[in-house]
């Protein structure tokens, strides 16, 4: 069967916690409960991706450029799977991601974004590790395939809803989950969620092909930062997405504090996009049982500090 | 049986979280789980027992005096029963807070505690409404009652544990915890941890006998700012906890950070008394399994902006 994740994973993972969240409902005035990855290993749904790929290949060594959760994630995966992980990062990314990687035990190689491309750093690595595999955080088989065990796990949980709406950068997540909805045989439709300022699904769902960004836009939604979805990806989403709502800025640090305030949830920008979607834009999920996933809690102290003491919203100050 | 909640409760409930944390457990040198009561109906444990309360009593309202949590949850339960839920709450009370309240459909009586003392204003309310009962938010059979639905849960979950550690404020908590675990005939002990400022449980288990605290401690752990251990608390206490634990107030500061940082969990400073218990008592926890219990989410996000930005860590800044 295409897409099924290696034996080794499911009982690695940790199940995805619903959580009601009725005074969220009643705020946005849709039937909701929440699947939050927050408490999955290293903190949001790329584990299940990482690992994926860490348990699947040969390969004695996985390189990967990320600065953030994937990087992470994979380290955790090849920790499991006895490999080595290799990940690229901007010299400039925050002390807290590259000890994140680290203490996952994966090995951090700065690139100086300045003088040198990702690209060509990760071109680099590759070719002083022969024996490597080059793993992308979403256009990968492998990664499409550990991330379908979520929405095997959604159609598992028991709670009825029609909608599943999550967060969608490179397509990694909705793809893998329209994956495991597909298997489980549940006819939910899938709305995916992104970022105003980088609308790589909304561009390719209008004009039926891929298309890329212009430039990498910086969304607070630092996981969502993608130029385009992946082919992989793309391939399962142009038939699986009944819908993108685009969300602006405020819209997505207001969600990061809705959840906050009335669901007591700590989730990251990226991780908020499907709450922030559902502010924005209600109407196609009137009427309708909406699983809202919650891609990860990864933030850093700071950033959530300043989000939670901006609040427009009156309830967010004393 | 003593202390046997409602029938009607359990089907109320949200089940605790367990959650696992395996950074926080290697950062503390301690084998543990949490269980979370940040997802229970209106953000803490106490819907457990403001819901049987109101459940279980003849009573069409019922009055009680609470800042916090437990009002709240009164409230709520009351709104299920189709009771009357009158709040006594300083009129200093944050917005928030007497909000928290009138959303659950709870009624709120104002006390300027400069010219008059809550028992006071709650006397005059019980005159006012001569068919209500009045509810004390540990020291009542009922709350212990529903409190226990805890410990059977917690008995139930399937997780390994030896102890089970615990915030402590009046001991309604603990000793609806020890009630429900000696139910399922679970053998775990019972520690309690509590605030350094407010010993009421570490002064009466030293001392073998019910001793009042002098004043009200403004500790961070606004939720354990009990000038004693209810009665009823005391005699199920006396025997069934292990030892207390005093933490400071850098300590719950400090624990309130590592849930954020470390297990993306927001927890309120009541709920993060148990992980500061083994931040500054790690010892008696050494070699054991541990189910460390966060009784509660509801933290008003400026509280909270301010202890994760005042983090001596350097792992809560940038």
């Amino acid at each position: 069967m295409p897409f099924e994740p290696s034996p080794a994973l499911r009982p690695l993972l940790r199940p995805t916690a619903p959580v009601r969240a009725p005074r969220l409902a009643r705020r946005l005035g849709i039937d909701l409960f929440l699947a939050t990855e927050t408490f999955q290993e290293t903190g949001s749904f790329k584990f299940r991706a990482g690992a994926n790929v860490a348990l699947s290949v040969p390969h004695p060594a996985v390189v990967t450029a990320s600065s953030g959760n994937f990087g992470q994630a994979l380290a955790a995966g090849c920790a499991l799977a006895g490999k080595r992980a290799i990940v690229v990062m901007p010299a400039t990314s925050s002390r807290v991601k590259v000890e994140a990687v680290r203490q996952q035990g994966g090995e951090v190689v700065f690139v100086d974004t300045a003088v040198q491309t990702r690209a060509s750093k990760v071109a680099e690595v590759v070719a002083d590790h022969p024996g490597a595999y080059l793993a992308s955080a979403y256009d990968d088989d492998l990664v499409i395939a550990g991330n379908s065990t979520l929405g095997e796990e959604l159609a598992a949980l028991g709670e009825p809803f029609d909608v599943v709406l999550a967060p969608v950068g490179g397509g990694g997540l909705t793809s893998g989950i329209a994956t495991g909805l597909a298997r489980a045989g549940h006819p939910a439709s899938l709305w995916g969620a992104e970022p105003q300022l980088a609308t790589a699904a909304a561009r390719a769902l209008a004009a039926g092909e891929l298309l890329a960004c212009p430039s990498e836009a910086q969304t607070l939604a630092d996981g969502a930062r993608t130029l385009s979805l992946g082919r992989r990806n793309w391939e399962i989403l142009r038939a699986a997405l009944a819908g993108i709502v685009e969300v602006p800025e405020e819209a997505i640090a207001e969600a990061v504090r809705l959840l906050f305030l009335s669901a007591n949830l700590k989730a990251e920008p990226t991780g908020a996009l499907s709450v922030g979607a559902l502010l924005v834009r209600p109407e196609p999920f009137r009427g309708r049982r909406v699983c809202c996933v919650v891609s990860g809690g990864n933030v850093d102290p700071g950033t959530y500090a300043r989000l939670l003491a901006e609040g427009a919203d009156p309830e967010a100050r004393r």
